[in-house]
Formats: structure tokens, C-alpha cells, sequence
């Protein structure tokens, strides 16, 4: 890269006054290109030579002037919105607010009650993806950290693994020198597929099973092997980060769809055909929703009509507390158009980066390849361990230890709400290692919450943010994201003592606790998210 | 995917008659897409629907049609091609041949010489990539394996990475549970950049590092990390299969530029701008040959000019047995231009599974966001326990240590080669895990030896072959690649004299036997690859 390249930033604005300006990004610079670019557009803002109303170049026209990856472009205008200099008008681009942005900074150290104006706060501090905190992610972890998705480290089952691990190093290091099959080994394939078909109702053979590095990697790998086949992506809405961030990062159309109360909204799904859509049944990301079994046969339905294939993210199904899972979509699909991602990261450990993914049989040898490309597979040592760990029936042993933990967790965590908060509007609970809140009317934006909290050392998530991303730009921002498995009940009880004296001054909590004085958990309402 | 489907195979056809013609796939059969491709086409051949001389559609154009990857189509081509049924001719297409096939297959199991006459040869039983054999690579391993960048089993740290892991399992177990920084623990981080300063005269700092899943991750990270930047793919050829998957799965156009005895040719380099160009200077990936300074800088300045980036693959630096190394190219390009990708795969173990990117610092934000997207980071005890066994100087005493045993499997074999067939023309011996022998003018074509040599049991491999990849179809097939570092001198040994048996009826090999009688290893001679 040159040190100066200029770019016209009026090509392709579809509506609004544009101007044609200049951006100097330094490739030898210590600070990145994404923080450049944020900068300088920022600066341009703020000196008033881009005025409100002007459109900003789309992301593909900026990053191909610049030579940037599309990615730093868009990670550069996501700051710009989150801090309120811009804004998303849905497909017509991305506009200069006319809100002076800097008024809107303002997240004051007060210890009194919560701003009751509504205002846009700054998250660009908040880790983007669930690499916050340590060892060395970056960005200071809250001291008590509902951060949805992390496993209990107390009950990592250490005695076992090092057992494991001891034998494996006395009797098998040769494996330690060797490429192994990409796909993964074939002991570990085995134990993964006879688990789905005990767990998931999943018939498949380890000759569809690719290892992974958790499942992050799984998504990556399906999506890169349906990359030539795929004419439009779609994708539940809101969804989970990392999927997003994968769609994003492709040149293909994409569609997000909304999501009530029984998951996704089939009815629109685009009628076109040549789609690949993600979704997680079990357990939305981040609403927590179970979908209905006639949406899942919806779903497989508009798969063959549309010719379509599904990724199925089925990311913390091995926990289910109130009443039995349903049969995942893989499952009800039989290996035809259902591509499925699991992942240990929730149930052995996500230090571990162990994962997978289930395909079609006629996909296997293209995902085998594929992986190889990729990265050639994962290491002997974990692989070996997991296969004798689920082998050996320490992992069914594990899943039910840790159901027993995560399930008076979040017994735990909703009493507490209740009590603090009066009968709060949950949803998601059945299942899985997180639910959600759904503020009472009036409430301040979950974002704001979500930073007042995080000033006191408390990590609550609204579901824009943290692990989670919303396409769209103007969603109510209502709902708390609470992430119990990794935190002590005792933790749980203080964290929500301080979130309610935190929030003490506002006039809502106060009067839905006089209304709902001490109710039981069985007194809990369930809301269908986002209806 | 519909059960059919129908493709008309004479579009975009550059020359040669064709004719409309149908594929069927079935998404549900136990054969593999590719493989119902191939089987499908060579019917239509064999039937005598496709005539010699007539066009097969581009590759992307049939993935396209039949809504597969153009991976699928590639490999069915390519097994075609390594077939015998289908030849390509230079950017004008692939095309039927007029050979007929059949009669190209017969490698009978004949114990006298080699075959006199120049036939292709069936090599699709042979392993894809570097997954070839145990545990569960698919496919047979030979016997005695010359497969190249094998590390020595025996030689393996045992003791002190059971001691270290044993420490970390006691110590720190809590990480097993823990999402960590994608970009890998800083402790390792910094233990790498340490290594690079002092061994690879690089200087710098834990944030240009990526850590990864062996040296194929990182080639992925930085072409992904790059792709829109990217006009055109440049890549040295001959060259390593991984790489050039990599980049024949992007759908930027490629420019395969040719290596003589000083390296990749850099007058033949494009001369427009964004180019993206993948080398091996330490020790060219297959040839051997090691690129010299005024290349070197002759790469810097081009991709200065051009505004390219170039990606460093240094898989073998670490082993050098005559003369020093030379810099590497980051360390030349002091972090502006090239990307540079490393791998404990041959001096710690390759089922360890770790690698590295380094990138311009301006580049690091991106890159870590890429690993997050792509795999979330590696696996914690592996990572720790290498950093600790970089960290307290293991590593550079397991790097001593192999450095002998390499050495001494290269003498042996340099010797068995010359006492068995006269002074051969060796190249790339001065350092790295593998040679290559160019056969005498008039011996039969390398993969004819090949597949001879592995059907008993012995392991060599031709330059299209393997772990390599010759863009060029037409390029002589008179090299034979000698990976030794994971057999033994008495491995070696027997392997050689096996070869001189199973070569005893070449005259061209007895005549040299009979003009360089029992010659010494110091009279060897080298080559300068395709010159």
C-alpha cells in the first residue's frame, strides 16, 4: 500500500448530499487500518466536512479503493455507528448522523441511579467476540461475568483428563510427529457419532463426522465448502456474532430474518432458490427461543422447494433442564439438506477448541479436502483424549454433573432476579447456559444498562452486543443477555444485589417490585421473544 | 440438489467440436460428488459420447451449472487428467485425448525392470495431500516412506513435554474451560517472536504474531486476510499442493511463474498492480533450491512497485546443514510487504498441530479478528506447553539435536543413492527434510517410477506428486522428490538397495553405475532445478 491513497468517497450513494474526500492510511502505522479509517472518517465528521445526511461510500466501493478487506471497512463503520456518528438506513446506505455524537459519549462514573434520557452509549470498548478477558483476549473482563457460552471451570473433570492424557503420552507419542486424518481421528469420529445418535436423533456414520476446532471452525468450514453453490445467504435475526461476522465476510447477498417466539419466521424466507441459511433450534442465539416442530418442518420443506441448504448450529443442546429436546433438524432431515455444527466448548471445555461437523455423506470427502485446505486437521493429544473420554462413558457421566450445576445456576439467577426486580419477563430458560431479560416498558436501553453495569465490574449483555449481533439497526433495544454456567450461585446473588441497587433509582423497577413482591421462580413470565 | 441435473458441456469451449451432453448427481449416494463427476465423464468417453479432441466446459463453469464447488470439479478434472482420459492444453481448456486410456493403466505386478515405454500412469490411489497413512489418513503408507517433511518419531522430547504438560495440569487447569485471545497466548506469542529475532533475523513483536494450526492455517489466514485486496494470485512453480489448493479454490485469476536453480524467476513476475505471490526462499517446496539475495531483493522492490504482497512459507528454516541461512524475507522487508507463515510441524511433531502467522503490525487487528472468525484460537495445553518448552530453551537444544539426526539420514542417503546409481544430479540437500534427485536423461518419467517403487512398498515421489503441484502439465517428469528425515540409516538404507534391484533392468542407470563406480558423497552433483 502506498502511504497515501485517496479515495472518492461519492461513487454509489444512493441518496443524500456526498462530497468527494481523501483518507491516508500508513500501512507502517502502529495503529490498524480499521482504527485509521475510523479516525480519519470520524475527524472529517467532526471538522464538519462531512455533514449530516451525507452518505459514506458502501463498504465493498471503500474497501476496494483503499485496497482494505471489506471486513476493516465494515468493523470501522460499526464503530462510527456505535458511537452514534452514523447511521444504517437500511439497504439506502449508511448516513452522517445529525446528532452532534460526542454529546452522546457521555457514561459519567456517578454512583446514583441509572440516566433515564435515552441515549446511544459507547461499546466500542466491549470486546467484540467471546475472546474477552483471559488468557490475554484483550479488554478487562468484569469482575462478575454473565458473558454467555462459558463452561464452569470447577467442574472440568481434571482427575480424568490427566489420566487420559498420562496413558496416551506412555503408549502412543509416536501420533505426536505424524499428520493425522483432517477429518479427525477416526476413534474420535466414532465416539462423536454413536453420542448424536444417543442425544440427537442423529443416524450418521463417522464417514460424515469432520472434526473441528470448536465450532466457530465448523461454521467456517461449512460455509466455505457451500460458497460456489449459495446464491444468497440468510440468517436468523438476531443472531449469534460469529456467524454473522462469516456471512459478512463474503461478497453474497445476504438476508436476515426475524425471529418470534417459535424461532425463525419461515414465511420470510426468500422463494428464490440457492440459499444457505444458518439457524440454532435448539436454543436461539441470543433470544434462547426453541423453534416449534412445525417450523422445523417448515423449514426442511423450503430447503427442497428452494433447493437450499441449512446450517444447524447446535451449539449448547446437551443442556436441556425442563422437559426433553426435540430431535435436532439433522435429524428430522436425514441427511440431505441439513448441515449440523457441534461444539465441547460448552460441555468439556472451550480451552479445548474441540468441535464438529455433520454432513451429507456425498459432501464428506469435499468437507475431508476441504479441512485439509484449511488447516490439516487438529491436534493428536486433545483429539486422542476426548475420543477415551466419551468412549469410556466420562462424558455422559460429565453432561449430567454439569446439568445438575447449570440448572440450579439458573434456578439461582431467576429467584435473584425476582426478588430484586419484581416478576421479570424471561425467555430462553428451558435450556442451554444463558436466557433473557426483557426490560418493562420504559426501562432504559439494554445498552445503557450494559454499560452502567460494566462501570461496576458486572457483565450483563444486551443483544446487540458481546456474542451477539442484530442486523437490524432500529430493533428495540429491550432484552438483557444472562450467561449463568460459569459463575458461583454466590456470585450470581451478588452480582444481582448490586445490578438492583445499581438500578434503585429507576421508577419502573421500583414499582414492578412493589407490585411483585417476593414471587416464586414458578411465577416467572415467559415472553416469545420479540412478539 | 435435484437427483438430475443437466449441464451443457459445450459452453464457453475455446476449441474443438463439442456436443450437449448430461450429468446426473445424486446428493444421497455413497459416492462422493467428485467421484460421480469423474465416473460419469469417463463413461462418456469411454462410450465414445466425448471424442478425442473434443472441450470439457472450464471447471467453474460446470461447478456452477451443477451447483457444486469448483474444488469438486477441479479434483474430478484432475484425476482425468492423472488418467490419461483428458489433457489440458496451456488457457485454451482440458480436452478429451486421443490415447485411448485404457491401455495407459497397466502397471502389472512384474517383478523384472521398469517398464521401457513412456506410459501415464495411474496415480489417483495415491494420497491427495500430507495425510497420507496413520492414524487413519486413508490410503496405504508405503512401507519405507521418502514422503517429504516428516519429523523423526524417536525423536520426540518425551520426558520433558510429559513433565511440562503434568505442570500445566496442576497448575493452571482452569484454562481448559477458558475462550482465549484467537490470536494465540501471549506467552507463546512471545516466546515465537524471541525464536524468529535470534534465528530468522526478524525483528518482531508478540503483536505481529498469530498463533495457528500448523502451517496450513496460516496460509489460509493470510490469504483470507488478503483476498480483496487481491487482483492476482502469483505462485511459484513447482509448488507446494497445500498452497496451491488454497489459491485454486479463490476465483482470482493465477499466475503459476516458473523457479530455476536461484529460485522463482522474478523478470517473469506481472508487472500490474495487487498482486498477491506465494514463495518458499529458504528451501523452494519441492525443488529444493534456496533463492538467491539479488532475487530476494529483486522481490522486495517489485512488490514495492506493484504494491503486491508476498507470503513467506519458511516450513523448514530451521534446518540447515551447509552454510548459514540467509535472512528471510521479512526480515529483509522490515514488516511493510510480506506476510510470513511458520510451523513447529517439523521440529516439534506435526500432530501437535501448531503454526504461525506473522503480519505487518498494521495488519494485526485484522488478522486476529480473521483467526476469530475462522477457528476462535487454538487449543490452550498445546500452546502453553510449547511456549514453555521454547521458553526454557528445550527447543533450541531439540533444534541441535535434530539438526544431527537429519544430517546424518541426508548423508546416508546421498551415499546410498550415489554407491546404487553413479553420481547423481542432486538438488536441495543443503538443508530442509527432503532432495531431489533429477533422473538421467532417458530413464522412464518419475511417476512411472513412482508408482513402480510404491508397489513395493517403497515411497518417492514425482514433482506433480504427492505434496507438490505442477501447474504445468507439460513440465518434464524427471525429478524425484526424497523426504529422510523419518526414516532411519538402516530404513534408508534398505530402501535404496531396493530401488537398485527394482531399477536393475535400466541401462541408462547401469551405465552411469558402470562411469561412477562406489563415487563418494562429496562428488555428487547438483542441479540447478529446470535449468
Amino acid at each position: 500500500m502506498t502511504p497515501s491513497v485517496v479515495a472518492d468517497l461519492d461513487e454509489e450513494a444512493k441518496e443524500g448530499p456526498t462530497m468527494e474526500l481523501t483518507l491516508t492510511l500508513d500501512a507502517n502505522s502502529k495503529k490498524s487500518l480499521q482504527t485509521q479509517v475510523f479516525d480519519q472518517v470520524r475527524s472529517l465528521i467532526l471538522d464538519g466536512r462531512l455533514q449530516a445526511g451525507m452518505a459514506l461510500p458502501p463498504t465493498r466501493v471503500l474497501a476496494e479503493k483503499m485496497r482494505l478487506s471489506r471486513n476493516t471497512v465494515m468493523i470501522a463503520y460499526e464503530r462510527l455507528a456505535a458511537e452514534g456518528y452514523v447511521e444504517t438506513r437500511g439497504t439506502a446506505g449508511v448516513f452522517v448522523t445529525s446528532i452532534p455524537p460526542d454529546d452522546l459519549l457521555v457514561i459519567r462514573g456517578s454512583t446514583s441511579g441509572i440516566q433515564s434520557s435515552e441515549t446511544t452509549v459507547h461499546l466500542s470498548d466491549e470486546p467484540l467476540l467471546c475472546f474477552a478477558g483471559s488468557p490475554g483476549g484483550g479488554g478487562d473482563r468484569p469482575h462478575l461475568d454473565f458473558w454467555p457460552g462459558r463452561s464452569a471451570a470447577s467442574a472440568f473433570p481434571l482427575q480424568i483428563w490427566r489420566r487420559i492424557v498420562s496413558r496416551l503420552l506412555a503408549n502412543e507419542p509416536q501420533y505426536f510427529t505424524d499428520y493425522c486424518d483432517p477429518a479427525g481421528l477416526p476413534k474420535l469420529r466414532a465416539a462423536i457419532a454413536d453420542h448424536l445418535a444417543r442425544s440427537r436423533g442423529m443416524h450418521v456414520t463417522m464417514d460424515q463426522i469432520i472434526v473441528t476446532a470448536g465450532g466457530q471452525d465448523a461454521l467456517n468450514l461449512i460455509v466455505s465448502l457451500l460458497r460456489t453453490y449459495t446464491r444468497q445467504l440468510c440468517i436468523e435475526n438476531p443472531c449469534y456474532l460469529g456467524a454473522s461476522m462469516l456471512f459478512r465476510a463474503e461478497t453474497i447477498p445476504i438476508e436476515a430474518v426475524p425471529v418470534d417466539g417459535e424461532g425463525i419466521r419461515t414465511e420470510r424466507l426468500p422463494t428464490t432458490r440457492g440459499n444457505l441459511l444458518y439457524v440454532t433450534p435448539s436454543h436461539q442465539f441470543p433470544t434462547g427461543v426453541m423453534m416449534s416442530l412445525s417450523r422445523r418442518l417448515a423449514l426442511l420443506r423450503w430447503a427442497e422447494d428452494t433447493e437450499s441448504y441449512i446450517i444447524e448450529d447446535d451449539y449448547d443442546s446437551d443442556f436441556r433442564y425442563d422437559g426433553p429436546p426435540l430431535t435436532s433438524l439433522a435429524g428430522l432431515d436425514g441427511g440431505r439438506r441439513v448441515f449440523y455444527a457441534g461444539t465441547f466448548s460448552k460441555s468439556v471445555g472451550a480451552g479445548v477448541r474441540m468441535g464438529f461437523a455433520v454432513v451429507p455423506r456425498a459432501f464428506w470427502d469435499e468437507a475431508r479436502m476441504m479441512k485439509a485446505q484449511m488447516s490439516n486437521g487438529q491436534s493428536w493429544l486433545e483429539q486422542s483424549a476426548l475420543a477415551e473420554f466419551i468412549a469410556d462413558g466420562h462424558f455422559d457421566r460429565h453432561l449430567r454433573k454439569l446439568r445438575i450445576i447449570y440448572k440450579s445456576r439458573r434456578d439461582c439467577l431467576v429467584e435473584a432476579l425476582q426478588k430484586t426486580f419484581g416478576a421479570p419477563i424471561i425467555s430462553g430458560h428451558d435450556g442451554g447456559l444463558h436466557f433473557v431479560w426483557k426490560l418493562p416498558q420504559g426501562m432504559p436501553r439494554a445498552r445503557n444498562l450494559q454499560v452502567k453495569a460494566r462501570a461496576y465490574g458486572i457483565g450483563v449483555y444486551a443483544l446487540s452486543s458481546g456474542s451477539a449481533f442484530d442486523f437490524d439497526d432500529s430493533a428495540p433495544d429491550n432484552m438483557l443477555m444472562f450467561g449463568y454456567s460459569s459463575l458461583t450461585e454466590a456470585e450470581i446473588g451478588r452480582a444481582i444485589a448490586q445490578l438492583g441497587e445499581l438500578f434503585a433509582g429507576d421508577e419502573i423497577l421500583n414499582r414492578r417490585r412493589r407490585d411483585f413482591p417476593g414471587a416464586g421462580a414458578g411465577n416467572v413470565q415467559q415472553t416469545r421473544a420479540r412478539i
